[in-house]
């Protein structure tokens, strides 16, 4: 194994949960080491956390524009490799450009951007940098998502009828029934969250697994938001009807006044064949269902699952891995990437997916607002 | 306890599953003696079969008209009371006009007519009549929905925000994709069916599980339908997004080439202060969610359950009743109905259930054939 | 089909849920007809029961003396076919004893003597009459059982090494926590309930699970008791180790103290090649474990089943059938045994599953006061 | 939070599954950094797998000894401060033995050595050494593990009667049923896997699980094992019945022929109150059980939480954490003793857990050994 790749972070300092997800999965499979970045806003905090988790501070950057101007300073083999952007969402796409602009890799949080088209100017910009782009799609990493895709792939479920997936939550609800809160928090505001909040925050992650479990595209959609109250002007629910192949029909539901819901990220496909259903909050559980055979439960690990599958796994069949095991995959595909080793493309999410889910989201809200038509998203 | 109601069977007869199941929920709780009817066409089958269930033959009818002349022969408190109307769906809606016109008591299953005018029709006479009509919408019998829809009426959830049920099955798919065999099944057929398979089969019991347990009204809706092939022209699938109160909305998805699913009847109910899940293929656990509890599992036969849940349970907790008890649980409010007695108007489906019914399955059909449009249902 | 069979019930009246369970366990399948008994020893009660549930009282009789008195002076073909004996414990024995001598069928509730040596007699008497003897261990009903114990016959968990079973329940809790009450109720009064009460109760069902579904006989067993209480002397609470053959252990775990378990049969058996796992609690879902496959659902009605799973489902997957359905697929079997017609032996549970019942408890008693010696079970 | 902890380990290198739930679990939390060990017996193997973890190769041994002499030879303040010991089971107790006396704190994998005897040896040893020692019941660091045992001590339970846990695998089937293997690993081997297989493997886990939870101590027990061929010596499965204190029994089951099972730790506590059950396969959902309330499902991270629970849980509910957050969770608490910040005793398994263990398997054996005998265990 080369040494470990040079890793720097760009937000994700203090308690940041996002910071602790990837801090993690970056120490998991010992591919990067955390060499610098910029952590937080402030400077001071900044080192201290620095000392915290054991950074050397000399990299410890007071802000974004000198951690370019510092690292781009440093010879190639010292500099920083790849940067994680797990700054608010606004920054991303700036963030992600300029890293790009260059020539850092980059392992960036979801959304990528705030609008389609700063994901296409972004998709340009990447094309022509070479470098490697993973989009933290974490879900996507669990064992069994991946054995799901590659059955899916191999033929298992035959042609494809319908999908159904949901991301159901209930976060929201105590900020959305009081009525100082959701007229101030960011997430409620679209000068700063952008033009959906569960569409854009969770909804998108049941896109997303559904473009990458059955490989299909989704063709076009129509969508119905809830907005529960006549003051508040984001989504907080949605059903999203949506079109994929021809005779390919399903159904996205996202919310987040699901009350009780936690992290409840679900998929069915169904197929001439056989069906899959597998369920974020049981991620080491796949469900593969038949009309004339018993309904079989594969779990990771075993020798029956796909090669992509087992490359995820670390323990033995028996031994639940978690979350931070799925972003740790991400991690994983995105080494392999960056040391330009041989990986599956199955193994991170990239700039297309990035792309593919601000499509669907401007698309939903364009939907809605335009009282629920259909609109295509492209090809 | 007085002397067992004097039942007619109008169809049922042989292996019919429907027979099995209706006959079943007659016996259990004591209260129904079949006493004759018109069990098939065929008149000879006909007699062997109330041989074979040991009803008396004298009163075994060569057809339905036969049928209702020599009852009405009979004094009153020989002639049978009530007749269970189990015949093809087309005759659904004479059958049971006629009886009701002629002063019995029905018990029908479901569809209740074909269309939404004979539905009004049917309404009229039922209210001039003055009789009890119970229609079978069986799942509304099990004693946890029962207990969803009483702790929503005291207040459980807060106010409701979303509605989520769905009812798949995977059982036409190889009907569906043999050309052959979906050219030529009555279930595909509008001239036999109607003018839906699933949303007019099963749709419908996912919409009357919404409104029985929420106590809300569809106000509107707007489906897609998949019919999967070009030649199939009924729809074998379908996703319904749904409005009910100011800011309530939801969502029915019905298949029936949901690959795998058997009975696949669920219901997710969103609140303000907590949620209700139930399955109906384990019809006995309730699960309670909260954003700040423990999810709360409940069974049936506790004494936490409510009068209504627990008049439909026979025996203590943990001896699992299954779906002829359900159906049992309609028998025995038609029962105390029938009979005069006292009984909560939740014990047994009625004639707006069935109106509601056929609302909804010609709303989605207009919505679907009018390029999915809002369609509003009657007040 | 020929006519019903003429069903009398000793005991089961009222608002007895043994009663009610029996009752409609008879009506399902169109087998039986209830054409009189001895509900209850309350000869007013009596009549007015057969009022309620609407069978001629002429044939309801004072006490069970007269019963067989003056139904042996009826002609055979009118006479009462078999009996149904559902009366207190210590009753079983001389009442299923005076039937079979006077030439009736007996179903019999369990258990079926208070004594190994009565079982023995019993058995002897039941092999002179050349009757059908039923004794009703439910739970052998379900189809997934059924289709355990067949599977595992043709062989599909190759050799078995481990049994394990349980039966847990809490209802003992409020008795046995207040002194007034553990010294008064009468299940937990020898002189009443018999040497055992939670092995005599419940531990035989576990132990009756294990012979049925496995085929292997209990060789020997080691017990030890708890009784919670310094003063109670009957078992409220035990755990028994078992030895099969050679090489082959198990643990048998009953208790009445097991608190919020309601009605907590399960086995698990482990083979060489796979294993079976299944709850009383959600009777339609059997599992197959393997090292090596995916583990596998299977479930009721499907064609992947055995005939012997299939008779005893009478709907479509995806419809739960419960208790009531497992005790009529009990009375099933034993319509077909009284009848002359063919049927599988495993249809119902025989005397001999009787005598080994009385076999095990008496030997989990004789090993937990003989200090947890090994007692050898008769061959 | 103050510097990185000096950790150094010996053994697990390479593939070695054990080595990789100790290195992640010792990244994640941000406390301890890898700066040296001897990570396998083959010294050039040993260097190249230090480049593959990036740890500088100075501080990597050539064996045990050395590395204890060169240590000892630094500054205090550069010195290893703890080492985890992840060596074969033999080598546990001379190495933890010299860590410790030579001033070392220790985290060291169960068995914790071969023998009761050396246990003693071991705890009079670290009693004098004062420093802190781990040892890695990894099961003990699941969050929902320390809510139930939290709850239990703070009575939710009320007094407990009955205690019921098993662990069971299928993992040694395909050795076990080869005659040549099971003559040939060492597992089965008591010269080099000592006194017990399956007890000492994972029924000490079982048994450490009942002594964690529930606070109470096994004074004695009697059990059976099963070889399962006359040639085999080493026990693959056994099951343990238990006395805890007065009236308080249970049973310990372990196994690793049940096929089909994979790392199948369970626990079910019984209370006069009310009751748990617990899967480490579904660690994330623990389950109270009650004879009058709905069950109740407790998830990590919740406010209802206890400290202890929730101090071992990074993300917010529904993101599921696994094993390797459940080791990660000990090494928290041994980094707080460590550094002698405070703690609650719960955050690791100590040197008692070790000794208990060692006596419980010995006891086992004793108990098969002398004809399932009763064993008392020491105070």
């Amino acid at each position: 194994m080369p040494k470990k790749i040079r890793l720097g972070l760009i937000g994700g300092g203090g308690d940041s949960l996002i910071g602790i997800l990837h801090r993690i999965a970056s120490f998991i499979n010992d591919n990067y080491q955390i060499v610098g970045g910029v952590f937080s806003i402030d400077y001071e905090g900044n080192l201290e956390f620095a000392n915290e988790i054991d950074v050397p501070t000399d990299r410890v950057y007071k802000d974004f524009d000198t951690f370019i101007e510092e690292e781009m300073k440093l010879p190639e083999d010292q500099r920083i490799q790849v940067c994680s952007v797990l700054t608010p969402n606004f920054l991303h796409y700036p963030m992600a450009r300029k890293l790009l602009e260059n020539g850092f890799h980059v392992i960036c949080e979801k959304p990528m951007t705030m609008t389609l088209e700063e994901a296409h100017e972004l998709q340009a910009i990447h094309r022509a940098s070479g470098k490697v782009f993973a989009l933290t799609h974490t879900y996507t990493g669990y064992p069994m998502v991946r054995q799901m895709k590659e059955m899916i792939k191999a033929g298992a479920l035959g042609k494809i009828h319908k999908v159904d997936a949901r991301y159901y939550q209930g976060w929201i609800n105590p900020v959305i029934h009081d009525p100082e809160q959701r007229a101030s928090v960011w997430r409620l505001d679209p000068e700063k969250a952008g033009i959906s909040c569960c569409m854009g925050d969770i909804g998108t992650h049941a896109f997303n697994m559904i473009e990458y479990t059955t490989g299909l595209k989704v063709k076009s959609l129509l969508a119905d938001f809830n907005y529960l109250y006549d003051d508040n002007v984001m989504d907080v629910d949605g059903n999203v009807l949506i079109r994929l192949d021809s005779h390919v029909k399903g159904v996205i539901r996202a919310s987040q006044v699901a009350t009780g819901e936690e992290n409840g990220l679900a998929i069915a496909i169904y197929g001439e064949k056989a069906a899959f259903r597998w369920e974020q909050e049981k991620p080491n559980f796949l469900y593969k269902l038949s009309d004339t055979e018993p309904t079989q439960i594969y779990k990771p690990g075993h020798g029956y699952n796909s090669e992509l599958s087992l490359a995820g796994t670390k323990l033995p069949p028996g031994h639940p891995e978690g979350i931070f095991d799925s972003m740790a995959n991400i991690y994983l595909g995105a080494a392999k990437a960056i040391r330009g080793q041989s990986y599956d493309p199955a193994e991170y999410p990239t700039m297309e997916d990035g792309v593919r889910g601000l499509n669907f989201v401007e698309a939903t809200v364009a939907s809605h607002k335009g009282g629920n038509v259909w609109i295509d998203l492209e090809d």
